[in-house]
């Protein structure tokens, strides 16, 4: 049904990268997404937390369970959280696959970055959408690695980024589902919709953000897939470690830019 | 210096399809640009006319110079906004490149989809920055069609894209010439200067967008290469039909997507 395998792994960089990441993005994917005091949420694969914490800092008073299949990223999600003193939350090691959860039992369902890596996107959408009360909303938020676009791209950057599309699609994910939601969305049942494409857009007018987006975000996020590109001989050595270099070297260059979508689509359960 | 040959041709289809396209796009691209009563603007490569007749629209009392090098598209332009009622245009028969105009003689310059046709953009945009006034103002526009992305894509409907990309850059111009513009504008010494993504995203929840964005824009525009396409034999006919057939699908699939991006660069000659 659904694998364990995760494209960019759980080491301690990563780690750092998600949470950077999630900062630099805050205002770009949250803004517009607000829960009011008491509500239930789910946040259905918190991984080490980066969401979870904006979601509370956001959303004062909600009651948020918090799930992931990786006991090792809810540790650090559990103590990222406890160090910040929120005392709303429950983390629950859990598969939304096993279907264990009552019916009807939250008002709200926020899922950021993780469709992308199931095989069955739309079969776990079926069954969030269950656990949502009447009048219950689903937030969900996704990459479209295909939009990923950045100057100058040298044939190493370009080949060093396919590798990491294709390691994840080779675990049967995808990396460009963003621009698919409205259709999952829609496959999935789930009506009252809305999509939007969130992007960012980098040059040196920028350079903060330049930097933040190429060397926070993007080249830790290609490298995070290191291990799976290097084992399986999607790229050769030498043109992946020159690809992460000519990608990290875009921030400093006067005619760098950087541009990524991400997509948020919003729904709420009718009945 | 410069080339006449332009990818899209000069067929009345084609005038259709630039008609249509802009007042499609006219509030995503024009909003933000306004110009006072009683300044000079000049329009660099009118076309057909198709932004003149919104700048003319949307800046009463204008005194405005467009530019053209192709006499037929001047005829059509000049058409085109006396049949609209206009007097405050002065069209002319002129190639930038040929450096006739009275330098500091404009306020503002304005340039729609005109340098993605150029071999020398960065040596146009020096010379039409002399034209400028102390405290002119220059307002670009240009697409990426790196950035086109639709839903369901087939590899039939990619190579009719790609066929109609590699055409314009066998003529040494540059389709994805959008997220160059912060670089291109530097190196030619404009300063004070801001560029933006302007984009378009549609899917079912907006049917009549998503139509007009395939059926109007994009498949029109990628038809119009169709001649140098097939001659330079850069897509199988059948391959081609097809691309076609199913890029025009796109707009009545209940997964259908699409999107794109164009990028509007600002600029002030600060001396």
């Amino acid at each position: 049904m659904i694998t364990q395998e995760y494209v960019h792994g759980y080491t301690d960089r990563e780690t750092q990268r998600l949470q950077e990441q999630s900062l630099i993005l805050e205002e770009l994917l949250h803004s517009g997404t607000s829960y009011p005091v008491g509500s239930r949420v789910l946040e259905v694969g918190c991984g080490v937390g980066a969401q979870t914490l904006i979601l509370l800092r956001r959303n004062p008073g909600i009651r948020l369970t918090s799930i992931d299949m990786s006991e090792e990223s809810l540790r650090k999600a559990k103590s990222s959280v406890e160090n910040a003193g929120y005392k709303n939350v429950e983390f629950r090691h859990e598969n939304v696959f096993d279907d264990k959860f009552e019916p009807g039992l939250y008002d709200h369902i926020f899922i950021c970055f993780v469709l992308e890596h199931l095989e069955q996107p739309v079969e776990a959408l079926k069954l969030l959408m269950k656990l949502l009360s009447p009048g219950g909303t689903i937030t969900l938020i996704e990459g479209d690695h295909s939009s990923g676009k950045w100057n100058p791209e040298t044939a190493a950057s370009r080949a060093a980024w396919d590798g990491l599309v294709i390691s994840q699609q080779m675990l049967g994910h995808d990396p460009n589902i963003g621009n698919r939601l409205q259709a999952l969305m829609c496959e999935a049942g789930i009506d009252r919709l809305r999509v939007e494409p969130l992007e960012v857009y980098a040059d040196q007018s920028v350079p903060d953000i330049l930097d933040g987006a190429i060397n926070q975000i993007i080249a830790p996020m290609v490298y995070s897939a290191e291990k799976h590109i290097l084992e399986k001989d999607l790229v050769e050595p030498g043109i992946w470690k020159q690809g992460l270099k000519d990608l990290s070297a875009v921030a400093s260059d006067p005619r760098g830019t950087f541009f990524y979508s991400w997509f948020k689509g919003q729904g709420a359960r009718s009945d």
